[in-house]
C-alpha cells in the first residue's frame, strides 16, 4: 500500500533529520511518548506561532493566558471532568490485551454439550499458545464447552452466543466486564507517598470490602489529590473575570491558551496522532446569546482557512459537522477540520458551540457571577453574518456569555502538515529525492546560507546575512561544509528550508547573493542590505490578509 | 519595610493589570500554583525567545530540542533522581507543622525532676492552645516534665536538651523523626486507577507488615508507574547521540532546552518563587575534557552578561561560586546568578561543570555508548580562555564528552525582572505613578498605537501602522478610549510599553506619526512608512553583538 509506505518513509526522514524521535529510545521506550529534535521542536513553534500571531496579535479582542498544568479536583469536578471524562474497558481474558468495546455487555455462555450449531475461530499466534488457550477455556472460561483445535486455530463450538464483542486481534469473545476509567492523570500535591497512606489505611481497617476502603481512602488523599489538566479550556473558565477586569473590554472578546494537556488514552496510535502528552491551541470566544451562532460560523470559516492557507493539497481538508448524538449534551453545535492522513480521515480540530454550560457550571460551584450586562443590547459592527443574528434584547440585560471553542491539536497539526509537505521528487536521469513543501512560516530553518566554497573572503559576507536574518528572529543556519552547491540545496530541501542564500564571488565585488527558492529551484541575484526585509516579505507579507 | 511595601505593590499591579492570577483561586486557589494573565504570558515568552534567540539561533553549534514531560522509572533511576532527590522531613507534634529542618536528630529529652537549669519558650497561638499543649507535653511527649505556663507561652524547664531543631514559629523541639521524601511527581501510565490495586494487594495479603507490603505493591505498580520531569535536562542527555548523529555536528555543541518541570517542593515562597509547576531554560553544552574548564568559564561569563544586558540595575545581579560541600558529589564547579530580590538575594541562574556523570550513568544503564572519537584532538579555535586548557592528547582519542550546564529558571527570571523594572516616579506637583522599565525586548506590549480622538479619518493610519508592526511579530494594541493622550501613555508606562504611536491631524498631511519612547518621553515625529523598522532596530539592533 504506497500511503503506508509514503508515511514510513516520512517518519523515517522525522528521525534520521531530527523532527521527531521516540521518547527515551535507549531506555526501552516510553509508549505513546516522543520527543522532538532540533527541527521538530522549531517546526511546531511556528505551528503556534502562527496560531498565536494570527488569534492574538492581529485581533484586537483577544488576549492569551497560560494556566497552570496541575489543576485541584473542584475546577475538574464542576467542569465534569471527575465524574464524566469516563471511558468502558474490557480486557481479554486470553491475551490480556485491553481495549475500549462499542458494546461489551457481560458474557452469557451457553452451549447444548456438543450440539454445536455454528463455531467461532479463535486465532492464536501459534500452536503452543492454541494448546494452552484451548485448555484454559476448557478448564475455566467455558467448562463443558466443546473446544476444537486445528494447528493455530482454536475452534468453539456454540449453539448461541450472546455476546457480540470480541477482541480483535483474535476473535476472542473471553472477556472481562465492560470497567468504567477515567481519562485523567492524578497525582499528589504532597511529598509524603500517598501510597503508604493506603496500604495503612487498609491495614487499619476492619473491613476488608475493598468499595468500603476505596471510600476512606478517598478521603485520607481527597486534600492532596491534583489532576494533570485534560484540556487547556478550564484555565479559561475560571480566569473569565479576571481577564475581562483586567482587560477592561467587552464582548465578543476572546482568550487563548497554547500548553499540554494529559489524557490516559488506552488506544495510542499514528506516532504523535494520539499520545497521553499532547499540546492544544485553543481559543474561547465569548459572544452575546444572540450573536453565538453567527460566531460559530464566523469562527468556523475562519479556522478552515488558516489551515487551507497553510495546505499545498486542499483536498486533504475537509469539515465536518457533528450528528446530534456525537455531541456534549450541553453543546449547541460541533465541527470538525479533518486531515486525510494516509491512514484515513482524522480529526485536527473541532470547533463548537458550548453554549454558557462551562461558566454556568463553575459559577454553581464556586458563587463567582460570570454574568455580562450589556446596557445597550447591539449587535457587533464587524459581523457579517448578520442573518443568523437571533432575537436582539431591546432593554439592559444580563446574561451568562455564550462560548464558542475552536481546540486545535498541535501535535496533529504538526503531522498533517508534515504530511502534507511530503513530496517524493523524481526528475528525468537523476535518483528520487525528497522536497518538504512546508509553509515557509512553518519551515524549522528560514533559510541556509552558503558560501560557495571555503574561500576566507566569504565569511564576513556570510556572517553580516546570518547576522540580519537572526535579529529578524528568522533561524538561519550556516551550511560551510565542502559537498557541492547542489547537494546542500538537496539537504536542505529535504528539511523544507524555503530559501537558500550563497555567496560567491560576485558578491566579492557587487555586495550581491544568490537567493534560491525551494518550490521553483530558480534563483535571483539581489542586495546583501535587502536579504532579511525581502525574505520577511515573503514569509509574512500576506499575514492575515484580511480577518473579517 | 519598604521593600517588602514594594513588593507587594508590584504583586498588586500584577493582579491588576493581568500578569499573575493565583490559579483556580474563584475555586480558592491552589497552593504555589499560578496562571500568566494577558500580559504575562508575553512577558513569560519574550524572556524564553531572548534566551532561545541568543542560544539557539545565534549560535552555529547549538540546537534546540522539547522532550516528553511524562519521564519513565528507568531513566530517572539512571539519572539517579529515583533514589537521591529525596530530602528530609520533619513534623511538629504540636502544631503539626512540616518542615525541612538543617538538622533533625531524634528528640532524646532529658530532664531532671524539676531542678531545670533553663527553659524553653514555646510560643502558642492563643490561651486555649497553650492549654492543650501543656497537657500535651505533660501527658504526651515529655511525661514528668516541669512544664509550666504563662499566657500564651508554655515553658518548659529544661537541663539538657539533645535537640537543635525547633519548629520556627513557635520554638516546639517536640518533632517526629526525620523522614526522607522524593520531591518527584509520580503519575501512572495507566487508565486503571492504581489504588484499587494497591488496596486489593493489601487485602489480599498474609502479612500485615507495611514494609512488605509496599514492596509487593510497587512490584505490581512499577510497570505504569511514571514521573513527571523534574528537570529538563535528562531528556538532553538521553538523546545525546540521536542529536549528535542528525546534527552530523563535533564538539563543542549544546543541546537547549525549554519548558516545565515538577517538584513536590514543601516550601514555597514569594509567589512564583518557588513552586512546584516551574519552567526551566536549560542548555547543555558538551565538550572535551581538556576544554571543559575553559568552556566553563565561557559559559559563566555569558550567562552573566545575559542578565546584564536586559537589567536596569546591574547592582542587583551577582554571582557566587558554590563550595565544594553544597555542589552534587560529581560536580567539578557550579555558579549562581543570584538576584537582590526584596526579600534577599536569590539564586536564579546555575551554572555547572557536571563532568560527564550523567552521560555515564545513562551508558551504565543501558548499554548505549556516547563515547566520541576525536581524531586529531585540538583547541577549538574560537575559545579564547585558552589559559584554561588542560593537556591535549596528542593521538586519537575517545572520551565521553563533558558537560557544561546553564539551568536558569524563567518563572524567577520573570519575577527578578520585575523587581527590576519596577519604578514609581514622583514628578513634582503630580501624583505617584508606576513606570515598568522592562527591556524592550521583554516587554509584553511593543507597541501602543493611539488616534489622538475619535475621528474616522484616522482610522486607516492606525490600522496601517499596527498591520505593519504585527507583521513582525510585535504585538501591538490600539488604545482608541476617550482618555485624552497623556492618560494613556501612563496606562501604558505602567505595564512596561516602550513605545506609544499617536495618530493626529498632522498624519493626514504628511504620513507622519509621533513616536513616545517610554523612559526619556521624548516624542519625535518620523512617516509611516518607517515605523516598523525603527521599533524593530530600536529592540532588536544591538542583539547579540559579541558572542565570543
Amino acid at each position: 500500500m504506497a500511503q503506508a509506505q509514503r508515511f514510513r518513509a516520512l517518519l523515517d526522514l522525522c528521525k534520521r533529520r531530527g523532527f521527531l524521535f521516540q521518547s527515551a529510545e535507549i531506555h526501552g521506550g516510553l509508549r505513546g511518548a516522543y520527543d522532538y529534535g532540533p527541527l521538530g521542536v522549531e517546526l511546531k513553534k511556528n505551528i503556534a506561532q502562527s496560531w498565536w500571531r494570527r488569534n492574538v496579535y492581529f485581533r484586537d479582542n483577544v488576549v492569551g493566558i497560560d494556566t497552570s498544568i496541575v489543576t485541584p479536583h473542584n475546577v475538574l469536578k464542576a467542569s465534569g471532568h471527575v465524574d464524566e471524562f469516563t471511558d468502558a474497558l474490557v480486557d481479554c481474558l486470553l491475551t490480556k490485551e485491553r481495549f475500549r468495546p462499542d458494546k461489551a455487555p457481560p458474557i452469557n455462555f451457553k452451549q447444548d454439550k456438543g450440539q454445536s450449531s455454528g463455531k467461532i475461530s479463535i486465532i492464536s499466534p501459534d500452536k503452543e499458545t492454541a494448546k494452552l488457550w484451548e485448555q484454559k477455556i476448557q478448564n475455566e472460561l467455558a467448562p463443558g464447552a466443546v473446544v476444537t483445535r486445528q494447528g493455530k486455530e482454536v475452534l468453539l463450538h456454540v449453539k448461541e452466543m450472546t455476546t457480540t464483542t470480541y477482541e480483535p486481534a483474535t476473535n476472542s469473545p473471553f472477556l472481562t466486564d465492560e470497567r468504567p476509567f477515567n481519562l485523567m492523570f492524578k497525582t499528589f500535591l504532597d511529598p509524603i507517598d500517598p501510597i503508604d497512606r493506603v496500604i495503612k489505611t487498609t491495614i487499619e481497617n476492619d473491613t476488608s470490602d475493598a468499595r468500603t476502603i476505596r471510600d476512606q481512602v478517598d478521603n485520607v488523599l481527597r486534600p492532596s489529590t491534583v489532576y494533570l489538566r485534560p484540556e487547556t479550556a478550564q484555565g479559561v473558565f475560571i480566569n473569565f473575570n479576571q481577564v475581562m477586569r483586567t482587560m477592561k473590554t467587552k464582548l465578543p472578546f476572546g482568550i487563548a491558551q497554547m500548553g499540554k494537556s494529559f489524557r490516559n488514552e488506552i488506544r495510542l496510535e499514528h506516532a504523535i496522532f494520539r499520545t497521553p502528552e499532547f499540546e492544544q491551541l485553543e481559543l474561547e470566544y465569548f459572544t452575546a446569546p444572540w450573536e453565538s451562532s453567527a460566531w460559530f460560523q464566523y469562527w468556523q470559516k475562519d479556522r478552515l482557512a488558516w489551515w487551507l492557507e497553510h495546505a499545498n493539497n486542499k483536498a486533504d481538508i475537509r469539515t465536518r459537522n457533528h450528528e446530534a448524538d456525537e455531541m456534549a449534551h450541553y453543546a449547541k453545535g460541533c465541527m470538525d477540520v479533518e486531515y486525510k492522513f494516509p491512514w484515513g480521515w482524522g480529526e485536527v480540530e473541532g470547533v463548537a458551540n458550548r453554549g454558557n454550560y462551562d461558566l454556568t457550571q463553575h459559577m454553581k460551584a464556586t458563587g463567582e457571577n460570570f454574568e455580562v450586562l450589556e446596557d445597550k443590547p447591539i449587535v457587533s459592527s464587524h459581523l457579517k453574518e448578520t442573518a443568523l443574528i437571533t432575537s436582539v434584547p431591546q432593554e439592559p440585560t444580563r446574561f451568562v456569555p455564550t462560548v464558542i471553542e475552536s481546540s486545535c491539536g498541535l501535535n496533529r497539526a504538526l503531522l498533517a502538515f508534515l504530511c502534507d509537505a511530503f513530496q517524493q521528487v523524481q526528475e528525468p536521469g537523476k535518483e528520487s529525492r525528497t522536497v518538504l513543501k512546508l509553509h515557509p512560516r512553518f519551515a524549522p530553518v528560514k533559510c541556509a546560507i552558503m558560501p560557495l566554497t571555503g574561500n576566507a573572503e566569504f565569511q564576513p559576507y556570510v556572517e553580516k546575512v546570518a547576522r540580519s536574518l537572526r535579529r529578524q528572529g528568522l533561524y538561519t543556519v550556516i551550511e560551510a561544509q565542502k559537498l557541492r552547491i547542489g547537494k546542500r540545496y538537496y539537504r536542505h530541501d529535504e528539511i523544507g528550508t524555503p530559501f537558500c542564500i550563497t555567496v560567491d564571488h560576485q558578491t566579492l565585488e557587487d555586495q550581491t547573493v544568490t537567493i534560491r527558492d525551494r518550490d521553483t529551484a530558480e534563483q535571483h541575484r539581489i542586495p546583501i542590505t535587502d536579504v532579511s526585509s525581502i525574505i520577511n516579505e515573503k514569509i509574512w507579507g500576506d499575514e492575515a490578509p484580511e480577518l473579517e
